[in-house]
C-alpha cells in the first residue's frame, strides 16, 4: 500500500489477494463494457458507464437499485493513471478538474472522496488495495455505515467472476 | 488556451504576453524562493511558501495583509505538471488528493477552484494564460468581485519584475 498521506482516522482501506493478473483488474476498472458487470453490488446494477481514460478525464456510472426510484449517478475525474499499477479518481472534481458543485451544500447527504486502487503483482495474482480518502471523520463514518467493507467485497467478487467468465 | 471543459459561465480567464521565457515563469511558479516575491498583490505579502512539486503534492502559501490580523492560508494540491508548459492545481483537494474539508460548509465564505496555467512560447517571450475553474456561477462571481483580473495582473507584474531583477 502506498502510504502517502494515509490517515487512519479519515480513510477506509480494503485489501485482498485476487487470483487475476493486474492487467485483468486494470481492464475491469477502465473499460465500460467490464465496469457494468461488477461495479455495483447486486441487487444494484450499473446500467451505464462512460470513461475518458486520461488524467482530468471522466469516470461516470449510473446505478439502479431493485426498488422503483432507486437510482444513483456517480461522476468522477481521474487523477493518476499508472497502467496495471495505480488508478486514482475523485468525485470531488468533475472532468477538467472542476470542483464538483454537488458538495457545495454539506446537508445534501453525499460526501466527497478520493479512491486510490493499487495493484501489486504477487504469486498467483494480485494484491488489490483500495484506499478511500474522506475529507473528515464524518465522511469516513458515513461511508463505513453504508457498508463500505461488504460493498467493496461483493463488487470485487463480481469483478473476479466476470473476468474469469470472459 | 486549452479549451478542455472550459465554461465561460463558470470560469475566469487571464491572458497576457510576457517578456520572459516559459522556463523563467515556470521557475517563478514552482520555487518557493521565487513565489514569496510575487504571488500576492502588494500591499499583501506572501510570508511563506512550501512546494512538493509532484502530482498529488502540496502547494502552500501564507499571505499577510497590511492591517493587523489580515492573514490568509492557501493550500492546494498539484494535478498536472508539464514542465515549462502547463501547471494545474486545486484548493478543492489537499495533498494526496484528499477532499478539502474547508468546503464542507458553503457558508464559510471561501470557494473551491482549480487553476490551470498555460505557457506557450512566442516571439520575445511567452503567452501566459490562467484559467480558473469554479464549481458554480456564485464562485465565479465572488472571485471576480474580489478583483480577480486586477489581482492576477498585479501579481504577474510582480513576477516579471522579480524574475528580471534576479
Amino acid at each position: 500500500m502506498n502510504n502517502a498521506q494515509f490517515d487512519a482516522t479519515l480513510d477506509l482501506v480494503f485489501e485482498r489477494e485476487v487470483p487475476l493478473p493486474p492487467e485483468a483488474i486494470w481492464a475491469a476498472w477502465t473499460q465500460p463494457e467490464h465496469v457494468v458487470h461488477w461495479f455495483t453490488p447486486a441487487p444494484w446494477q450499473t446500467t451505464e458507464c462512460q470513461i475518458d481514460l486520461r488524467v482530468g478525464g471522466l469516470f461516470h456510472t449510473e446505478m439502479k437499485g431493485p426498488e422503483p426510484g432507486q437510482q444513483f449517478s456517480g461522476i468522477g475525474c481521474y487523477l493518476e493513471l499508472l497502467p496495471h499499477r495505480r488508478l486514482v479518481w475523485t468525485n470531488a472534481l468533475l472532468p477538467g478538474f472542476r470542483p464538483n458543485p454537488s458538495f457545495a451544500d454539506s446537508s445534501c447527504g453525499d460526501f466527497p472522496f478520493t479512491a486510490q486502487i493499487e495493484l501489486e503483482p504477487i504469486a498467483g495474482g494480485t494484491r488489490y488495495t483500495a484506499i478511500v480518502k474522506h475529507r473528515d471523520a464524518a465522511g469516513r463514518a458515513q461511508h463505513a455505515a453504508m457498508g463500505f467493507e461488504e460493498g467493496w467485497g461483493k463488487a470485487l467478487e463480481q469483478l473476479i467472476a466476470h473476468m474469469q467468465r470472459i
